[in-house]
């Protein structure tokens, strides 16, 4: 069971507003999926991403299939039972990390072949085997295997990939058709490094296969910001407007707003939880770091008015106090926040959508956080 | 405000039920207290404690005297409210970490200097300065600094001991009495080492200053458990029984039991906690732990029956998985059960005194124990 319904429209922007219905709930888009990589979004419990508005979060087939492995999950009713969480998941198909963290990835049509970043021991990925895996982790949405390629890319590089991600396209979806058991969908990746026509023909090629979603991969991997922009903006419009279009990997709350105005429907990103641990709190003002010697007395929270567990009770002085201290309640009160702040952005963005206000929305965004830079900057002139 | 009531008295041993009302609270014992060093109890949040069972915390006063220091919690009303704890609390004196964690602990009359273990820094703890501290700290239940010998320890070091913590008793009471403000009670601390006399001469000493409750330092320091017992057995029936008896830094589950049946009201201890954190977990038929491989498929919870939230929600693959994964969850899985473990036993422990079957509840308890240990017996052989 999976479906995507369009609510609605901006008419200022390409920015939208929609359902998707999968097997374990309903998720509106656009929508942020926290990023659980081995079956836990780190410090934080299943009900305390709920509390936070968390619809739908995202597990990597790559380090759950290394640890603990298939056997373990399948005596469980997939990730879900496993990791105690009922909502929708959406599992990556391993591709990614295979090229960013395992060594001598070796790729042929077959699959990619890789040594495990745990224990070194040998690994071949491929497109029948990334589905097996994701099915039987049980997602909702599972993604097909593609070709990433580092940045900068030759043309020739990124042609290369286009290529075999589109062979593994097709692979993918002939096995996902051969094991369907109607409780998941299968979206496809668009590759094609920074290029305009090769981005166009890797979209033609995968809507040619035909997937219930299409996802854009190979964006935020060190180009500059306007250059992921550009390429977003040209492929988006290239997929077809019925079904969801998923940015992988992005981003900032600015690039959240953009990518969201050019049409994007979901995204995920570590950035909220990983920034937590380092103790960098995101705010509507821009960025604090916990550490910082002047939150030392302050007695009010991380942000005025925020509605998040940790704001709610919490401190900036004790906070930066369990910071210091290394305590691990510092890495789960900062990380619910940012989690909370990135979720309810995007609750933010599809209410200002639905009232056909995103653009007023867009200006208020960038508003505040300028005031902070100048109110920053008046403090130390 | 502070008051202690008996409210139950075994007949077959010396263990007894009682009710200690503070202005943050009631607290029934006999009553185990998880230690917040920091002003966290490691890993996991005051709703999560609450849940568990637990009515009192502890906080250590050398770390937070050190660090965040007195002129943070100052800005708030106290410990209370910088941890987002509304219940009881009690904290040490900072003795017992000056001489088991700073360096160059130097003793006289006046006080003791010590380094800090995390920058150097120089500073003199006096019995006044103590108080203030935990005033400042506005904890609920304060005690007495002490002198806390090494074990083994000479009659004549344990007799120095004794006569110094004397000297500061009656110094904390003064300053007790100059400072108080009707919110906290100060507990005397019984030392004198390993020699059953100089320990009955502590007691008679600090009773006679008159405390509204008193503790037992220096046990568990490294001590056989029965040569601890025997301490405790002789000291507990010299201090007055209208009064709560804490045996600190105390212990096993079995220390636990044992130390009730001698007529023991309080505990706190670190090894749940720090147990739960190196995946060690207590279950009704002794520890296991987490990282044995034999749990790698082992789909059912820690411990039957147990109505924690970890054993509710997680099976032991998943708590095997995100240990081996270093996942931050794990540790606060584990805590929350070990805890849970600990207060849930001394609620059957009150239940059962209260019944007037404690005897009976005893003798259940290890013969559990002892099942477990013949079953595995059986399944090697």
């Amino acid at each position: 069971m999976f479906s995507f319904e369009l609510i609605a429209q901006s008419i200022e922007s390409r920015a939208r507003a929609g359902v998707i219905r999968t097997s374990h709930g309903v998720v509106e888009t656009p929508v942020f999926m926290p990023v659980g990589t081995r079956g836990s979004v780190k410090s934080v419990s299943p009900e305390e991403l709920l509390a936070a508005g968390a619809r739908i979060i995202l597990g990597n087939t790559y380090h759950l299939y290394l640890r603990p492995g298939c056997d373990v999950i399948s005596r469980f009713a997939g990730l879900h039972q496993f990791m105690h969480w009922d909502g929708p998941i959406l599992t990556d198909s391993g591709g990614f990390q295979v090229f960013s963290l395992a060594k001598l990835a070796k790729i042929s049509e077959e699959g990619v072949t890789f040594q495990s970043h745990l224990d070194g021991s040998s690994h071949l990925l491929t497109p029948g085997k990334v589905i097996d895996i994701q099915n039987c982790l049980g997602a909702d949405i599972i993604m097909c295997l593609d070709d990433c390629i580092q940045y900068p890319a030759t043309r020739e590089e990124s042609l290369a990939a286009l290529e075999i991600t589109t062979k593994w396209a097709q692979r993918c979806k002939q096995a996902w058709q051969e094991t369907k058991n109607g409780r998941n969908a299968l979206f496809g990746i668009v590759q094609g490094g920074m290029f305009r026509d090769l981005r166009e023909r890797s979209a033609e090629e995968l809507m040619k296969i035909d997937f219930p979603g299409y996802a854009v991969g190979g964006l935020s991997v060190g180009e500059p910001a306007e250059v992921m922009l550009e390429m977003a903006d040209d492929t988006l419009p290239n997929l077809p407007e019925t079904k969801p279009r998923y940015i992988m990997g992005v981003g900032t709350p600015e690039n959240l707003i953009e990518l969201v105005a050019l049409g994007t429907d979901m995204f995920d990103c570590v950035l909220p939880t990983r920034n937590a641990r380092n103790g960098q709190v995101f705010t509507q003002q821009g960025t604090l770091n916990i550490c910082n010697a002047k939150y030392r007395h302050d007695t009010g929270p991380l942000e005025p008015d925020c509605a998040c567990y940790t704001c709610q009770n919490y401190s900036r002085a004790y906070l930066r106090h369990l910071y210091m201290a290394k305590e691990l309640l510092a890495y789960r009160l900062n990380t619910l926040h940012n989690v909370y702040f990135f979720l309810n952005l995007m609750r933010q963005v599809r209410e200002a959508i639905v009232q056909d206000e995103f653009d007023r929305f867009r200006k208020q965004f960038y508003k505040r956080k300028s005031t902070k830079r100048r109110s920053s900057h008046e403090k130390k002139s």
